[in-house]
């Protein structure tokens, strides 16, 4: 059947007739169905009980027809277990940062990491069509570690950047401790029907080529090689990072997510053998349809000599109108190459 | 005299034997005598107080033998010209954003664009010494309609990029008066003493290469032809930029300000004939003394081939130790080629 388990085909490598999509973020707060879920939950109640993630995982393919569900969980989730407390507001808020060495030396991994997500993913998978498939993912610990030191959310980062200059071994030691926790994780979410793992470096960007390559690289390396040793195929996604994409080739994986301003034609040159996954500009979807089609047409054009995954480039915005995914999928689907 | 005027001899073209300095926000809060003034006085009221505004920019070529100094402003001060309020906190926030296009299309020049900055020019060319070169700048009218229709800085500038694509007509229309407004203001500026403009696009990092070449370059082009036929020196400054350097070599200056995390080398192939400026990481200045100076060393090194400025990739963060900046300063005034 035409279209049948597409996304990991394409994640293995084979160029079919139909390109396969999903969208970053499509479980969440554009979608009606999870607006109501949330009358009644907490955003951590929903991500902590297996049922309500499962659901919020499947909301989007049901209605929408997407060829992959990504497990609803944030990438916060594990850093419980190493006692760490986490708020979201929406974005994460750490009331006790690591700024200073004792506080890092001190982390230790005290459980499992987040098992509530790995029945979820059983939970997810049992009710999934085959033929879509189930993503699992994790945090780059250089990502988890710009929050755990700032706090939450920053424009430049400042006291985490500082921490990275003024005491780099103690960076080091927080960034294995979090690839030890990621480790755990990845290899727990692919024994529990994860078929693909997806790591997201959202703050890859801020680091010049050299940095991210001491301190971004090794890390995330370990963590793909985990995962694609549990059997899940590998996705590698940086946002902001076409100035680290010579980096990111050396991290292993089989396809890379590329952010909306990442030049297509430049990350198949400088990432030969890997599919790409992207990168339609989230904002995109606010415009009229046949501005969608054209631009989505364009992405579709310039990825269409690799295996590519059509997705955004950035998680799908709160407002975005439900008829202009709808549209969207529909568009795709109908591309021949 | 070696080293005179090497700042602007640098921006037109001639390699010297000592590398000028000046640093982004270096009138600013890590300068003790600036904090003092401030006890005092507000931000805006520094900024439209030409006495006050030419003391703090003074204060830091005292204080450190800059090779430059520049204006004490902000980007969005001419924005009031055209009856736009705008508040500091100490991010920019504008209570009433620009929506919809009927707000846009109202948006006339009302006065002659922030006549005290020219004024705090005069005073400040009076009173500095002769060798050292005086900067005056303008924001790029992409970077602040980023700010005019978010209301303020924001991570991913929903409302502003979902206008753009919702509305482009709207958005030129904004483009426009933008340009036209920063036009006559970098005329004033140039002929109020600013021996070089500086054009900040400190958002352009935002959007994707055909995005930034339409909706960016030709506003900056406009502004940057005005300060050139009006005799200033020239150098344009995109953060967050690697990916739109192509566009960025459409945009006639004399000197390219890179970020951080700019490949020096990459720049140097894309914008042939130009001065470079930059680009040590603000974050670097919180490490040890050797660890600065092997850095900045990095820094020269790479742009020994080329019209160096020396400055970081990004304006200077206020718990910056003094002592890391004279020794900055004189690392950089000992190194020879």
């Amino acid at each position: 059947m035409a279209g049948t388990m597409s996304f990991l085909q394409t994640l293995q490598g084979r160029r079919g007739d139909r390109v396969p999509i999903w969208l970053m973020r499509q479980a969440g707060r554009y979608l009606p169905e999870y607006r109501e879920l949330r009358t009644r939950h907490s955003f951590l109640e929903m991500v902590r009980t297996p049922e309500l993630a499962a659901e919020a995982t499947l909301q989007p393919t049901r209605r929408f027809g997407f060829d992959a569900a990504i497990i609803f969980s944030d990438i916060m989730t594990p850093l419980e277990a190493l006692g760490i407390e986490i708020e979201f507001a929406p974005g994460p808020i750490i009331r006790r940062p690591l700024r200073v060495r004792p506080d890092i030396e001190r982390l230790e991994l005290r459980d499992d990491p987040a098992p509530y997500v790995g029945e979820a993913l059983r939970l997810a998978r049992a009710q999934l069509p085959e033929e879509i498939g189930l993503i699992g993912f994790c945090g780059a610990p250089l990502t988890l570690a710009a929050y755990l030191v700032e706090g939450g959310g920053s424009k430049d980062f400042e006291h985490f950047r500082r921490l990275l200059r003024a005491d780099p071994d103690a960076m080091h030691v927080l960034l294995n401790r979090l690839t030890e926790l990621s480790v755990a994780y990845v290899r727990m979410q692919a024994g529990s029907g994860a078929q693909a793992i997806m790591l997201f470096d959202s703050w890859a960007g801020l680091h010049d080529a050299a940095t991210y390559a001491e301190f971004g690289v090794p890390y995330n390396r370990r963590i793909m090689e985990a995962a694609g040793d549990a059997g899940a195929a590998r996705i590698a996604f940086a946002l902001g990072a076409s100035h680290v994409l010579d980096a990111l080739a050396e991290i292993p994986c089989d396809a890379v997510g590329v952010d909306w301003r990442t030049d297509l034609a430049q990350a198949r040159r400088i990432l030969p053998g890997r599919a790409l996954q992207g990168n339609l500009d989230p904002a995109v979807l606010f415009a009229d349809r046949a501005t969608i089609e054209r631009e989505a047409r364009r992405v579709l054009d310039a990825a269409s000599e690799v295996p590519h995954v059509f997705n955004l480039g950035h998680g799908i915005w709160p407002q975005t109108p439900i008829e202009a995914v709808s549209g969207l999928v529909r568009f795709v689907h109908s591309y021949t190459r």
